[in-house]
């Protein structure tokens, strides 16, 4: 299975009143961090691959996590991800750990997308070939 | 069931480069429609509580998430936060719709806390009898 | 002066560790305030104008703030934004208060822009007199 | 004059329907950019600080900011900061820039403040000569 790790710096700003992480800077974590496992395993950024495939993007279908220990500003996170692929739709798993100690855990259904250029309507489309091989290699 | 229901104007700073929300938002509107949701049982804003109870907050423990329809800037949505309580922690359903159509359902698990004044570190507790109550009536 | 006012609750998400706002979220509050702006006078949402005009929206050129007073989560602050418009730019003043006590007073220069169809950079454009009669009356 | 250089990546969520950034965000990198530029002066995070010094934060006075050229997701934006100290309030300046060219320029007045044990107010202070002999080495 293709994986990616990152280490992302938790900032002040992410942080609420109670001094933790506001939890929804979790999901802008892990949308940035599926990005760079796309980018890592494609070898372009994600405007690069828009320009490339002939596709509007992988939006998220469904979500979840859980929230196993808090992080705090001037915390150096890693981020574990790792994808499998389905016919016109992925998983992608990350795990978030602060000295190797779990913090977080998420998961993520997104679907591969094209956009109708006469309703502009999106629909899923089956992941071409050429994205299966190179997270593959 | 406690429900209450709000209407959130979808900004343009929420959407992403392809013109639909950018799905973290969709945290922060449900964080805020919790905050929402205690403030009209308990007649105080989050504020008030923490000075009120003593405790440290309610995080969340776990959450999900299914992204129906994609919604984009301008929208005003419409979100009904109902919640049904354990004993030290509590589940809060979001039903975020446009126009009568919905398009993302969120679920939230979350623990009221303390903190331990000798370690800092937090700890849940059973909900206040006066919070049940008032959720209640 | 066309101006328009405001109410915005400050979530707890939007502040920090300190209990206060972290400003950048009075910018984010700005830009909806010119959008509020723009929608009142014109009749239409942002949305709506991207489709009437034949525009790229308003991007920022400059803007300054000064913070007088913190505001916290569970405020109910009032924004009141005033427009002037130059040639092909424009002038947003935003006041921040609460309770009748300035907090936060900004100013924006923005660009009415059009987007060049064949290399897709934009440029500045007068701002059409549609706009300018709406502004006025 | 003390600076500080970091690479930011724009990301994906960072940015608006336009394609390019919102700005909002920018404030968001330079509130960071000041952070890594004590944290590299002081050798201490910014979380260690608040432990280390009798003092509540930096908060901002004034900013502002001009916005020369746009960035984009997939940008690996540079910051360069540099600072200036008065009595009880410094300056920083921001620079950010997309290989070599300039895209924003920043500026940020902040006190150094301490709370108010009785009222819980802030109040600015003196900066310490503690941090004025490591920003100077």
């Amino acid at each position: 299975m293709f994986t990616n790790s990152r280490t992302v710096r938790i900032e002040w700003g992410d942080c609420d009143p109670a001094g933790i992480i506001f939890y929804p800077r979790y999901f802008e974590i892990f949308d940035a961090s599926t990005a760079a496992l796309f980018e890592r395993a494609l070898g372009m950024t994600k405007f690069e691959q828009l320009r490339h495939f002939d596709f509007a993007g992988y939006p998220l279908v469904r979500t979840r996590a859980k929230f196993i220990r808090p992080t705090r500003f001037g915390d150096d996170v890693t981020v574990e991800s790792s994808i499998a692929f389905g016919r016109s739709s992925f998983e992608v798993a990350h795990k978030l750990s602060l000295k190797g100690v779990t913090c977080v855990e998420g998961a993520e259904t997104r679907a591969w997308v094209v956009r109708d250029p006469a309703t502009g309507a999106i629909k899923a489309r089956p992941v071409p070939d050429e994205v299966r091989v190179k997270f593959a290699s």
